[in-house]
């Protein structure tokens, strides 16, 4: 058994005490949460803390909090020369306090608290200082994940940036076409289909070589037409941009 | 039983070809196309023509074939007051020419020959001029899809640009994101699973309420990192407008 302490309460956090209760093999031994109510629900409360003193002893502990909190929390741990890891997809390992060792166990996936996540498909990114505690890492996600990667500080910054295009700016794509079908009584519904299809495509097919539309069949007549379409200046410049950004990569 | 007449050989035109011939209730009388050797896969040559004047009766007329094509092929039917439809997502009912009842079929997907297509989840929209025309597109689509839609021109000019952003622009988002994967040697099926999900999680909850992200967190520092991490200027310049008018939206 592995046994895990979680620190914070947020989005990834409330996610992990879930999983990490059902998986084999792992013990969640506590939560440290600064304030109790918000884990409650999760667990019960012998199993959690809000006093950094009490905390118990465990294989791994894993600090889920907010980039700009994890050096603090680090810093704040009473012990020293035990597995620390963050799970963060932005902050380098170096921000943990050095007192203890440092690990990354980053679980690529957007969490919204209201829906529940299948994590056995969620890949987790791993990394750590030395061989035996990338090991332990390695068990304690395999219990959770059939995708576990190693990924070097490094590569886990260019993850996070790719991870934003494909996931927030996707999303916010997704936003615009449904205020523009809002405001014009379409169901948007009527666009899921090619929104599935469109994700599924590229497990097949590269994404440079999946693209369509006017952009790339450089069609102007239907770039203003939709241009003049676009009330909103925002979404208009977008559009502009976008186009153009897909006619630069066709021309490489 | 509706008697129907494909006019054209291209993609969508293969695809209805198929499954107009497997639909229940539905008899596909003829196809017209200029080339009869591009469709004698999908149907026996009695039933294919490249002659005008040889064209049969049928209760619909679909003409799948370019936009720019359409006006030219409907003029050509040297017959009148019959109900004839395009199936195209941005041609206006109105470029089909007056002589016959004017309609449209338009099957929102997006069509690759060499990919197999279930035609049954993908939405059909329908416009016609008449209540008795309407009924007959909607009895011949309810047929072949379970998802059939009213949708007006204008509706469908709407749908159009909506379309260009939750399936051109993502997958130019796709694009970049497997750039960046590659030029920093990260497999780009880890992201996969957060492609899916966030393709997903917008069939339960508004796009709107399910966007994540440095941007709308206002996290100005991971922010600040990413606009350094790119070195593509396009792709500077997308990351600061996207994330601007993610900020813009949770303003409202």
């Amino acid at each position: 058994m592995i046994k895990v302490v979680i620190i914070g309460s947020g989005n990834v956090a409330q996610h992990l005490i879930k999983v990490m209760q059902i998986a084999a093999n792992v013990n969640l031994v506590q939560v440290f949460a600064r304030n109790k109510e918000s884990v409650l629900h999760l667990i019960t409360e012998d199993k959690i803390t809000s006093d950094y003193n009490a905390i118990k002893e465990a294989d791994v502990y894993i600090i889920s909090v907010s980039d700009n909190a994890i050096a603090e929390v680090a810093e704040n741990l009473p012990f020293q020369n035990r597995l620390v890891v963050h799970t963060s997809g932005t902050s380098e390992l170096s921000v943990l306090d050095a007192k203890n060792r440092k690990g990354v166990f980053y679980p690529l996936q957007t969490f919204s608290k209201s829906k529940e996540i299948d994590f056995t498909s969620i890949p987790i990114c791993l990394e750590a200082e030395n061989g035996e505690d990338f090991k332990t890492l390695q068990s304690l996600s395999q219990n959770i994940s059939e995708k576990v990667f190693a990924i070097s500080s490094e590569q886990r910054k260019s993850l996070h940036v790719a991870a934003v295009f494909v996931c927030n700016f996707v999303n916010h794509m997704y936003t615009i076409g449904n205020q523009i079908c809002e405001e014009h009584n379409v169901p948007f519904e009527v666009l899921q289909p090619l929104i599935m299809e469109t994700a599924q495509k590229i497990s097949t097919l590269k994404p440079e070589d999946a693209q369509t539309g006017p952009a790339l069949r450089n069609d102007t007549k239907t770039i203003n037409k939709h241009l003049e379409f676009l009330q909103n200046l925002d979404y208009q410049e977008l559009y502009k941009l976008l186009t153009q950004s897909i006619q630069n990569v066709k021309k490489l």
